[in-house]
């Protein structure tokens, strides 16, 4: 498999505030041909790194650079690659007309800085550049080609869409990689991983399988680290049915879906409408479901109902249960979820009560404890989780389960 | 000045999916602690990949490495750092009882992958995990500390701040860069940059402003680059006293507030309770709020009131109102700010009424658009803001305006 290392320039990228998109945006493209990315790099305006970058990366098959072409002084990439591929720098005519054109397109004029931004590598392939101003170069030695490109995204993605891709399949067979993701919840990594090991150890060695977690989501990733050829592809397929079976009762969606967006699917599909009654998520549910453009199809509204004495005006939840049961109890939440689904006139309603934290546990009722009910028009039912003693991602948690319930509510209505 | 290099380690952030916040989080940490971050580096769950990074850094201060340490099987960092630093694995009895505690309380069972957690090198120092499962390794070579910890932020978090800062600091005299942020909002950062131009072409080159932009907040950081001796300590202090009063119309806190912190202590202090209607950002405010410990001391409730119907049965908003001016008025978000406030018996309410896109613009009233109301005992005022065409960022600036206007209405109070 072809191997690509990815060493963006700046030092901005080191002082952390700003993120490097640039190498999510070129793994990702560079996972789509084929070519597996086995490092990324940051290092600042300094040679000294970007000299032993480019001196320890002599393995592998592509080194895509990306920023430190500027022409303020801080940006000396041009001038360490002139040094390690021993060029003579040479003004490129053509560059230097597309600058000229850009400067004066800007209503700007030419200075030093502008025309020493033309000078490129006399022993490079020059990368025109037709957004910006600073051109891009293409090296290539034995084993290894080294692309040097500027560092403003829109420039980057521009010269590599359109300039770098060819150059490479000019040079190479590039076939995709063959891979699938399957987005599960309700289950904690460990445990699904004791549910998978059958399966795993009877994978071969063409095919990997990755977990990727994050607060109440596992994502499951099956790849396959060998040619696609129609035989691996049925062998792939196949492994991934089983995959699929394997967690069918944890799993939402595939690849880039969110629960949201799959439930904003079934609901809009099945021309079903919901509400919301939030206690300890607090808000969460329903922010997190009109993030969706059109959400107004679905969504009713929900009754951020905190305190007991909102439960009861606003949800016309009973003095006694709360009284008896408490707040964070099956009672409740029933009753939150059957009054709430009438009053906001929906086909569905969720009601979430529980003790997100840090503090209001007990030895009973412990942080982490959420009750949850879905209601629909013939029934309403409930079930009891207990997350753990974060804040925060209790009411993540707690917000992904319910909408998980729902999903499964809709679904099987 | 001390150098650091950070390795983070996993398959998923070379894929192109899940960018990499950790060494983002890292070099912030490390450059307030006055350690420069000289390189990032991301590598996959493959040891040839991973010794090479223990091998080529040799002349770094620090080498942090976070990620790879999970229970399953993809995960390999531990057994490259056993193999590099000559150790032999062991069971370190307290990690175990800590694993074991975690997954008691989440109600699980111990599995393999779970004891297996808990072995350590016998020759590094263990960090303990208060928030997860897999415990970090702290390694000494002559010139280099390697220290390894879990990819999951939160624990990577905790585990950097409370374990791993205390352990440099014993080693290492480490002189903190002085600076301070004020945040402001309500105001573009051209603006800002317009409103600040005399302040900043009069700053010494010993003192450096950076505008840290997101949506809806502006942070200001400025920053002595200088040692802190008591002159530039004194001018630092001075330049800052300056920068506070040109901001102060737009500034609500300073360094790691946030302005639902400021708006919280703000109520807790005036012993004053709030509630919230809500249509366009749909439950965003509310969620926002909610997330903060013990919110539900000056926090009622809110209504999420997303269909025209709702803001009637639920907010009494005249029928005709809507009918004569629109949702997104004056009139309807007064309305539902006066009735929110009635009904949920708090003494202050916030309003937004809005076209979050990317539909349901019109010419009149575009999308972006978005009426705030603020309503106490006394009196009822309102503001129309004008916002852009994203839905995602309008939801978080109308959000943003919402509390910033609510603060400056309570601190008049």
């Amino acid at each position: 498999m072809l191997k690509a290392g990815i060493l963006t320039i700046g030092d901005e990228l080191l002082m952390g505030q700003v993120i490097d998109t640039n190498s999510v945006w070129l793994s990702d493209q560079l996972n789509k041909l084929g070519i597996k990315t086995v490092f990324k790099m940051t290092v600042g305006d300094t040679p000294m790194e970007i000299e032993w970058a480019l001196k320890n990366t002599e393995n592998l098959n592509f080194l895509l650079i990306t920023g430190g072409l500027g022409p303020t002084k801080d940006d000396i990439t041009k001038a360490v690659l002139f040094k390690y591929f021993k060029s003579t720098p040479v003004s490129d005519p053509f560059a230097l007309q597309m600058i000229e054109n850009f400067v004066k397109s800007r209503n700007g004029e030419m200075n030093k800085l502008n025309i020493n931004q033309a000078l490129v590598a006399d022993n490079c392939k020059v990368l025109y550049n037709s957004c910006g101003t600073a051109p891009g170069m293409f090296f290539e030695e034995k084993e290894r080609v080294v692309i040097s490109m500027p560092g403003v995204p829109f420039e980057m993605k521009e010269m590599f869409s359109n300039t770098v891709i060819p150059e490479l399949k000019l040079r190479h067979h590039l076939s995709p990689v063959l891979y699938k993701t399957i987005l599960t919840t309700g289950i904690a990594e460990s445990m699904l991983a004791g549910l998978l090991s059958d399966f795993e150890n009877q994978l071969p060695s063409s095919v990997n399988l990755a977990y990727l977690p994050s607060p109440g989501i596992v994502k499951l990733r099956i790849n396959l680290l060998v040619e696609t050829t129609l035989e691996n592809k049925e062998l792939f397929n196949r492994l991934f049915e089983q995959l699929k079976l394997l967690v069918r009762d944890y799993s939402f969606g595939y690849d880039k879906d969110t629960l949201e967006e799959v439930l904003a699917l079934c609901l809009k599909t099945s021309g079903k409408t919901i509400s919301l009654a939030e206690s300890c998520t607090g808000g969460h549910i329903a922010a997190s479901l009109t993030k969706i453009p059109g959400s107004s199809e679905w969504f009713k509204g929900a009754v951020v109902a905190y305190s007991n004495h909102l439960k009861t005006k606003l949800l016309d939840v009973s003095d006694s249960d709360i009284h008896s049961f408490g707040a964070v109890s099956k009672q409740v939440v029933e009753s939150m979820a059957k009054n709430c689904r009438k009053k906001l006139s929906s086909d569905f309603a969720i009601a979430v009560s529980g003790i997100a934290g840090p503090s209001g546990g007990s030895t009973q009722k412990p942080v982490g404890l959420v009750w949850i009910a879905v209601s629909d028009s013939n029934s309403v039912v409930s079930k009891q989780f207990l997350f753990g003693e974060n804040r925060e991602r209790n009411i993540i948690k707690a917000s992904i389960a319910a909408l998980f319930f729902l999903l499964e509510s809709v679904k099987k209505s």
